[in-house]
């Protein structure tokens, strides 16, 4: 059994996640700390820091957040590029090199990254730009994170569950059901694979 | 004839985008203006606007510039991570925002990214990063130009002609001479294709 933190367990994607993670002690936390057990804002590496602090002892951190902002590429103004680009770019960044001096021997990292850098669509220049930022990072350092850690990302397609939410932006795109999104982070938490983006997709 | 605005049109791969442009009108610029047409600072918005507007009529721009930051993972800081993401990505990103309300119709952006995301090195994790993100970037925001305009990024491995910088830190690479690069800079100004990023490897 490890000790899973879990990032952005209320969301869907977090859910998605934890019912991948039945065998392991899981801890939750998110930025409002609503119904979880901590509270952690990744764009705040004080937060960060505070969090792996207090936990102290973990196996692996899975994380499901990265605000995006939408807008047409003409459109998008240099704070809503700020905005995606500290979340999901340096926020992930973040998580792991402030995780990476906390981590148990041999832990691993779970990021998220989304399909639309592999299958773009109107309005998500910037989710598709730090998707494909984050699956770089991760297949490039893996190669140099020390102690046996490990990390790889789940780049999944919309949920069946957040259909009703992103289905209209999404046509012609098939929704994986959160439990097959959970295998993912399971085989990454799990499994001995590092630098590898796990793709769902259906 | 096209008229091409050639950026960083002093350093070693600005010379081999320019080698490539010899059909053309070549208009060069660089941070320090020194030997260039006109100066421009990519990561000052105002400096890429007074660029293009004292330009004013232009078919094709070349970036051949992005400052990166090189350090291991785990001792690269927040400020050289700004700085590399600053330039690389958000620098060019505003060049392509701005400058597409100056291009002619049917006109073209040729970006920059690096081999180091496809073939990782030690220290490299910022370049390598940025580069994913150009490359994805370039492949998802052909699909929103407006009036033809094309989009493409040469990714080109070490050059011939600064093997002497860098070859140390890039054992296994093999060199390609600028004029190679300079073959892929012509293929996205003079060609239709668009959305693709030309890989120069040997």
């Amino acid at each position: 059994m490890k000790t899973v933190i879990v990032i952005g367990a209320q969301g869907k994607m977090g859910r998605a996640a934890i019912s991948g993670m039945s065998k392991h002690r899981v801890i939750t936390a998110s930025r409002s700390g609503g119904g979880c057990d901590y509270k952690v804002d990744i764009t705040d590496p004080a937060s960060i820091v505070q969090l792996f602090k207090t936990i102290g002892k973990f196996d692996a951190v899975v994380n499901t957040v990265g605000v995006c902002e939408y807008a047409p590429f003409m459109d998008m103004t240099a704070e809503q590029w700020d905005t995606t680009i500290g979340s999901k770019l340096i926020g992930q960044i973040n998580l792991v090199k402030i995780g990476a001096e906390y981590i148990a021997d041999g832990g691993s990292f779970t990021l998220i990254s989304g399909i639309l850098n592999l299958k773009p669509i109107p309005w998500a220049i910037a989710d598709a730009t730090t998707s494909g930022a984050i699956d770089t990072f991760v297949k490039c350092v893996a190669n140099e994170l020390p102690r046996g850690i490990r990390i790889n990302v789940v780049n999944p397609t919309v949920l069946t569950e957040a259909w009703d939410v992103y289905g209209e932006m999404m046509p012609g795109f098939q929704p994986v059901p959160g439990s097959l999104v959970g295998k993912a982070f399971e085989r990454s938490v799990d499994g001995f694979i590092t630098g590898q983006v796990l793709v769902v997709d259906a």
